[in-house]
């Protein structure tokens, strides 16, 4: 076993379960508040398991981060995409850049200034030379993966960079403060890896969990379709340990949210999913470690095709339908002010006996 | 004509149509943002309706007011709600309350501090003496309102009492900075004048937009239509125009969000829906000047039965669905960073233009 294989089986034996015995007294606390009780539907339920996560009843998560994946992807080549390759490097730079109103100029940027979260930027695998920038970590794996229609994407060994490349970025930004960690994503092409990867883990045909992603029309999607047939052929004896599934199909930053969801769960922080590319990295991560799935939490549900059979098998209910098909996060960080608020129901609301309104 | 009739003709004609060249500019700049057009989805939709709204294609809606109008019903006489009517006072007491966190101990004090909205406390008709509070706008039209099943709940001269009550509140949140309004409403028994309201106005049948309040049950919900079978059938010719049908079926708390309504489009600012009984009130105001729809937005989809069908009728589709029935105005102030969140892709995010994206 390499010393990543040792560090990585480390990793995964040091997640613990969630607290189940606060998110009792949280269910309980809920039905003292003064309201009808269930009257605040699925934010209830929202609560209770951040009371889980964080160990109290009174659960105080309000710092809130993105750690915005990036890697290109091999597969590209097959005209997979509506959008050349070129355009990951060219978006990770509008991440970056300086803008009038901060930095960054892309929908992420503006929608975690508008809700007050902090956005990271993590380069595990672009085709191309970054821009310098404080706010890029720099820890490029390879650039870009292997096609996968023709080869395995990544090594196992490439695969545990990509993860802990991730989990070091997490890291950063629970030291930092975050208790609400994003998983986002960038990068050309990724939809496919993330289709293949879900058909296989979830046994599912390819047409079942194929989408558009940015947008490719009817043919195109035939295509992709029977690129990711090809993919999953390609191997008489493929990989079934979610790991090798990862290397063999995935790709570089859905290797590093996997990373960012595992080094969250460690630390007993809410892992929020954004859209399909997340939801994939997500089944590998319960995969491997069931207890991760109590850390993690759905966001909306995403306009991808196949988002949807994800959220079955995690067995989460979305928070909103708002027909988002961006990634980078944006879905992820829209769920975040929820967050805040079924937190601020259980820690500021008074109950019936506190407000004096027993009655007699 | 009475001289509050004459007021209110005025406001209604004073409301001018939305800016819809500013509507244009904007979704023409949507269509231009660093991302796949269309990829924000409803995000994007609602950016482009604030943009008609504040007349501009970056708008600015940051501060969000909640008014919470108050109010009971003497068809509580009736038993139509699984709560007792002493809980108004009660509860709008909890709204005004010192708590460690800050003020109110109620669902809409603790999320509107976790989303940075104000609360605004209007007593238009609570049947009791409340705490004196400078949080309190003190408007009593009068004690309740009278029974509906028996006899009209409100003169027309007091259902204008309490219109220009929240008119008044409305322009007070719109003087201390704010650019979105929450209509919000606290009234035990409130939802049988809103089925009734609603189901006069929409020409539907009552067992179709009845629902279970805070928490009737099967025998109390058949005893609950039957009441409002019983109001509408009390008047071989009943009122049609919708300020009458609202005198005769309302109620207070209704008016006065009928009057933030009115006076939140004169001011030309968002005004966001809560649940079933703000759906009420937005029936009888776009009823009486089309105008207002294009300044209503919606928040969620409550759980209470017939807020589909209102929003059917107003054109509009929910945000999310939480399954809330809490009301107090608690789904308005969950979509209030939502709408910070468009407005802000409208006005942060960079052009393909202006990020150097447009290729050779």
């Amino acid at each position: 076993m390499s010393d990543l294989e040792a560090r990585f089986h480390d990793l995964l034996s040091q997640i613990v379960p969630v607290d189940s015995a606060a998110a009792e007294r949280a269910r309980a606390r809920q039905d003292q508040l003064t309201k009808p009780p269930g009257a605040l539907g699925a934010l209830e339920d929202l609560s209770v398991r951040l009371a889980a996560v964080f160990g109290s009843e009174r659960p105080t998560p309000e710092r809130a981060a993105v750690i915005v994946c990036a890697g290109d992807h091999g597969v590209t080549d097959e005209g997979v995409s509506a959008f050349p390759a070129s355009v990951t490097p060219a978006m990770v730079a509008n991440f970056l850049m300086d803008t009038p109103s901060g930095p960054g100029g892309a929908a992420v940027n503006a929608l975690s200034r508008s809700i007050g979260a902090r956005v990271y930027v993590l380069d595990v695998g672009v085709n191309a030379a970054l821009p310098e920038s404080p706010r890029l970590i720099a820890a490029k794996v390879r650039s870009g993966t292997r096609n996968l229609r023709r080869e395995a994407a990544m090594t196992r060994e490439e695969t545990l960079q990509a993860v802990f490349a991730g989990v070091r970025a997490a890291e950063q930004a629970i030291a930092d403060g975050a208790d609400l960690l994003v998983a986002g994503e960038m990068g050309i092409g990724n939809t496919t890896p993330a289709a293949a990867v879900t058909a296989r883990l979830l046994a599912l045909d390819p047409a079942d969990v194929t989408g558009r992603g940015t947008g490719v029309d009817n043919a195109q999607l035939d295509h992709k379709i029977t690129v990711i047939r090809d993919a999953l052929a390609r191997q008489a004896s493929a990989p079934t340990d979610p790991l090798g599934v990862l290397a063999d199909l995935g790709g570089l930053e859905l290797a590093a949210m996997l990373g960012v969801m595992l080094a969250g769960a460690r630390a007993r922080r809410a892992v929020i999913l954004d859209g399909f590319v997340e939801g994939a990295a997500a089944l590998i991560a319960v995969q491997l470690q069931a207890r991760v799935r109590d850390y993690l939490f759905p966001a909306g549900l995403c306009a991808e095709r196949g988002h949807g059979a994800q959220l079955a098998y995690l067995g989460f209910s979305p928070l909103f339908d708002l027909s988002l098909r961006l990634g980078e996060g944006t879905g992820g960080v829209l769920a975040v002010p929820l967050f805040r608020a079924a937190a601020a129901s259980l820690r500021e609301m008074l109950t019936f006996q506190e407000a004096g309104l027993l009655g007699d």
